[in-house]
């Protein structure tokens, strides 16, 4: 009987930091969890990520595991193993992939950011399975991405690549954190959606929620204002999606996060203000679906990450 | 004695059709030359291409030759093997690659847009040489661009990619006539820089030249409209290539044609505003710089593509 090797996959992201044991079908075989300790220094935060490792490493399973795959919240720098999350400001430079290594006994270990982790994850499982070049996205509180380029994906050399949300739409527009002005997160992330249409005059019912997600509600019920704002979201998202073809020829873009989860809502003017920025012939092909993927997106990209890397021998 | 191998290389505009014989180092040792018939039908293109074959064929050196390489205006779709150059209207879908595969006893032909052609000969020879990851742009009457990613040219499945001019980076900006709004080329051309200048209020000399070289040189003479409309420009594409860099991770930006060529009145400006947009830590440290490579430049890249080609097994 033989014992096929298996790799351990970490998902770390501002809020939780999920491990498991992958087999190379994709297959979650074990679990580990815990809190992410986001406001404590750079060592309390690693010392929960060794913990989660410590509990894979319970598992009769691990004598199997021959890599690691790692995707974080990004920044990231897989050129130099580090990471510096925005919502994790105890790690700046972060040297997770040297920290890993030690805490695994040497294991080799690849380290991408998250939204190429969830498109790696749609790519071998999901709405992307099959299309030698598509751009997966994640619009929720922020949006993210990745690139699957040639059949391959592509994290670019830090692990940053496909980075859609931090792409200016409209140069002229409202100044974004990152530093830039008028990013497609600014226009089309969930808190951009609640505030614009509460800016203009949508309130939200009894429940108070003023989330994305209510304002989704409301332009099912035919509200106008909750209506346009996901209007003007799907513009921006439109305009990102069709530059991304234009620049590296893709043939389907995944939207998924708790915004891609509003459904007719947000796809039916996608499709629409797509047609109306995708015009060149090699662009015109282009669909728009929703993601497939559920939450274990992230583990599962990290695991075909690792997978992929050690079949390159890294 | 040796004789090495060759390659013909045909660079298809819609004022010229140059022909060269090209070796290993990228020497163009034979030439040949048509103008565009632009607006007969598409035999009598397809006529002027045979009479560039027919000269270089002419060489002692034909014998050598075993693959072609082809730059053409675009939209190409490499796929198919077919062009639909937009200023040559007698071709629309037109099979180019099975006329000059058949026009010449069978050689193995590769195809590639021309802004891909000009990005292989930078990367080959010219100011992305050494850089693996690469934007190469031609802002001139229209603005086109190709990547090298990894290390390797990055046409795209239809020989398109890198078509940094029709990326919207104004999505509520003026129309283009590509359909959609707000795209690089809509801002950043010579015609729309003379444009904008004029619509400003900026005088010709005595000469009558209102080209986006005289508005370049009153900018120079200090101009302030003059070097508003350079500015806006600039603005326009700083935000593409920082959507690209976002997108892909690119290190350099290399920028020719002939609004290229109007120097620090242009890259001035650039620099800054690319400080502006390229505010994520990876794509910080990108750099802008200008072409080197001449007019020869579609040739030398055209040449390019045929010798990855064949290296590929094409």
């Amino acid at each position: 009987m033989t014992h096929t090797p298996l790799v351990a996959a970490l998902d770390i992201g501002g809020t939780k930091i999920a491990g498991a044991l992958v087999d190379a079908d994709g297959r979650l075989l074990a679990r580990a969890r815990r809190p992410t300790p986001a406001r404590e220094d750079g060592d309390t935060v690693m010392g929960a990520v060794r913990e989660v490792l410590r509990d894979l490493g319970a598992s009769p399973l691990w004598g199997r595991v021959d890599a690691v795959g790692i995707g974080s919240a990004g920044p990231v720098d897989a050129s130099t193993g580090t990471v510096s999350p925005v919502n994790v400001p105890g790690w700046r430079d972060y040297p997770l992939v040297a920290r890993v290594r030690e805490a695994t006994g040497g294991l080799p270990v690849e380290l991408i950011g998250d939204g190429v982790a969830i498109t790696a994850a749609e790519h071998w499982q999901g709405a992307a399975r099959g299309h030698d070049n598509a751009l997966c996205m994640v619009v929720s509180t922020g949006v993210g991405g990745g690139l699957v380029l040639g059949g391959r994906l592509h994290p670019g050399p830090t692990g940053n690549a496909g980075h859609i949300g931090h792409i200016s739409v409209d140069l002229d527009g409202d100044p974004c954190p990152c530093g830039a002005r008028g990013c497609v997160e600014r226009i089309a992330s969930g808190p951009n959606i609640a505030r614009r249409a509460l800016a203009a005059g949508w309130r939200p019912g009894p429940d108070g929620d003023a989330s994305a997600a209510a304002v989704a509600a409301a332009a099912r019920c035919g509200d106008p204002v909750a209506r346009a704002s996901f209007e003007r979201a799907a513009q921006a998202l439109a305009a990102g999606i069709a530059a991304t073809a234009a620049l590296v020829e893709i043939d389907v873009a995944v939207v998924g996060g708790g915004v891609g989860k509003a459904g007719e809502v947000l796809f039916t003017p996608l499709r629409k203000a797509l047609a109306d920025y995708a015009t060149l012939s090699f662009v015109r092909r282009l669909t728009v679906v929703p993601a497939r993927m559920g939450t274990d997106a992230g583990l599962v990209g990290a695991a075909a990450a690792a997978l992929t890397g050690r079949t390159a021998g890294v």
